[in-house]
């Protein structure tokens, strides 16, 4: 069998989580790593993979069958995203809820004129939570969809810690809300506020001699990432957070309620849930098995972006379709 | 907008549960329901339907956009799923796992004769359960897969009983067992027996003055229904049996333990279940979904038989793929 040939562009957590899964697949060939940093500073566990400079992604145009794009959802994707599709097969995991009907639309048009497939933001959210939430809405139309995300380190919010004054290290643990979780299963379809689902626990070390007291209360008051929430400050040694807090753990939950009958008579409750121990690794094995799909989609002449929704499941196992259907429908 | 104009053949629990379904539906009409039985003997709910009987099925080729099968998966849909894939897009939730390659190779070669689409197997398990099967495979290769069913009936065990001598109704629960799960839920990767995963309890009520440690002695040694499992067997008052078994509920879920990283150190747990008040309205509502999806593949100039597997699950929405990307992605 001829092996999918892939890139990774960038070279953070995402991109370690794409090698590592890549490593584990015997149908897939990590050809070529790129990165924005001098290639000889950047370390790659691939013993037969290339390290290469941005600059020279154009010259692998035929040599990758997909591009895996774990560059920043922030400032990079928006532009790298539009920019790769034009040459590659890409996967990403863009994120910003919000722009992702623009993105989109730019990520159409460039992959539209190469002829590839882009599949954009898809890791469990977007991803895998968002497929959930549309099939589970499809079967049961009457009801209420939740997503609850946690217990799990919020990047975000972690570095909003870091930039209080005195603060050296700090992480951010978004944790849902038991009692919430406990009414949602019930099937009480209850109304919840942002502080009714979520509440936020950090893990602070200081600067010696810091003012503790003015610290919790800078954090607990920030808008937006902590006010409209319950927040713990814990203080901790330096020690302590290397030791506990070096991991990246995460998951959540997507549940939907729903009726069916007369008189909606008849409860019904649909969830999935994922505890992740590393949110980069698991991240990078849904964008790896989703590299798959974009690649066979386009060999079957799909073109332009897609999303969760438009990619038939199969695509994403390495197993063949009599196999399948015999060993897993 | 023009409505999918379905039909249903057969008319038991699982077709009610369609019909509930489409009721509920604004881009949906119910055109017929076809019965074997003589059409004055079938009372259906929607208003504006008709009650035909089978025989004039072919009168409807042109009139009814997708035919959702709702006889017997044990003997009729071999027979049916193949001879209405002939004239019409079909859905079914053929559930006899060994047969389904066969099954979808039959049914393929009518709908590809007619230029139909068939989704075959499409309820929860074979399904939904399939789906999370497949995905959480292709994302987490490395790891067990586990399915567990229940608490909910068992149609074909509750039909077990009530052939023993002296019974006169009865019915059995499949159990998942709590402990089992748990170790699942852990990441242990246990290693389980039919005993270790379920149990089965029976509720029923005898003829007067029968002999109930015969009964019981019969039920438990049955061989595969019962024999492999640990049964408990619980004699009630045809009363009670009225007042507390008359509901069909189940459920159960579908936990992926995998591992991502250098030496596997990285676990994840991915899990999907479900808790449904009636199993024949949920299934129902799944078929109603996949035939909106079946006629829509269709539209588009697919044919042929299809697996859950193969279908892009936008199809499935009766909203529009712009909206489900900003509401749903």
């Amino acid at each position: 069998m001829k092996k999918i040939r892939i890139g990774i562009a960038g070279y953070g957590n995402i991109a370690r989580g794409v090698e590592a899964a890549a490593m584990e697949s015997p149908d897939i060939e990590l050809v070529a790593v790129f990165t924005r940093r001098h290639p000889k500073e950047v370390k790659i566990k691939s013993p037969d993979a290339k390290v290469l400079n941005f600059s020279q992604v154009e010259e692998y145009k035929d040599a990758i069958d997909v591009l895996v794009l774990c560059t920043g959802s922030a400032k990079d994707l928006p532009v790298h995203g539009v920019q790769f599709a034009k040459l590659f097969n890409t996967v990403d995991s863009y994120d910003n809820h919000v722009q992702i009907p623009q993105y989109f639309k730019n990520v159409n048009e460039s992959a539209l004129s190469s002829g590839k497939v882009s599949i954009v933001s898809v890791g469990w959210d977007p991803g895998l939570f968002s497929m959930m939430r549309m099939v589970s809405e499809a079967v049961l139309p009457q009801g209420s969809s939740y997503t609850f995300w946690g217990k799990g380190v919020s990047q975000g919010h972690s570095d909003a810690i870091r930039k209080v004054d005195s603060v050296k290290y700090g992480i951010q643990y978004t944790i849902p809300i038991e009692k919430a979780v406990e009414a949602v299963r019930r099937g009480e379809n209850p109304s919840l506020s942002a502080r009714d689902k979520h509440m936020r626990e950090c893990y602070v070390v200081c600067e010696e001699g810091a003012d503790k007291s003015r610290i919790e209360s800078e954090i607990k008051n920030m808008p937006d990432y902590f006010a409209p929430y319950d927040t713990r400050v814990n203080f901790i040694s330096e020690e302590e957070f290397k030791k506990n807090h070096s991991k990246m753990p995460h998951g959540g939950l997507v549940i939907r309620n729903g009726t069916t009958g007369e008189d909606e008579q008849n409860k019904h409750i649909m969830e999935f849930s994922l505890k992740l121990d590393s949110n980069p690794e698991f991240t990078g094995s849904v964008l790896l098995a989703f590299a798959r799909a974009a690649y066979r989609m386009n060999m079957e002449g799909m073109k332009g972006a897609k999303t969760i929704f438009d990619v038939p499941l199969f695509y994403l196992s390495p197993k063949n379709r009599d196999d399948l259907i015999k060993e897993l429908l």
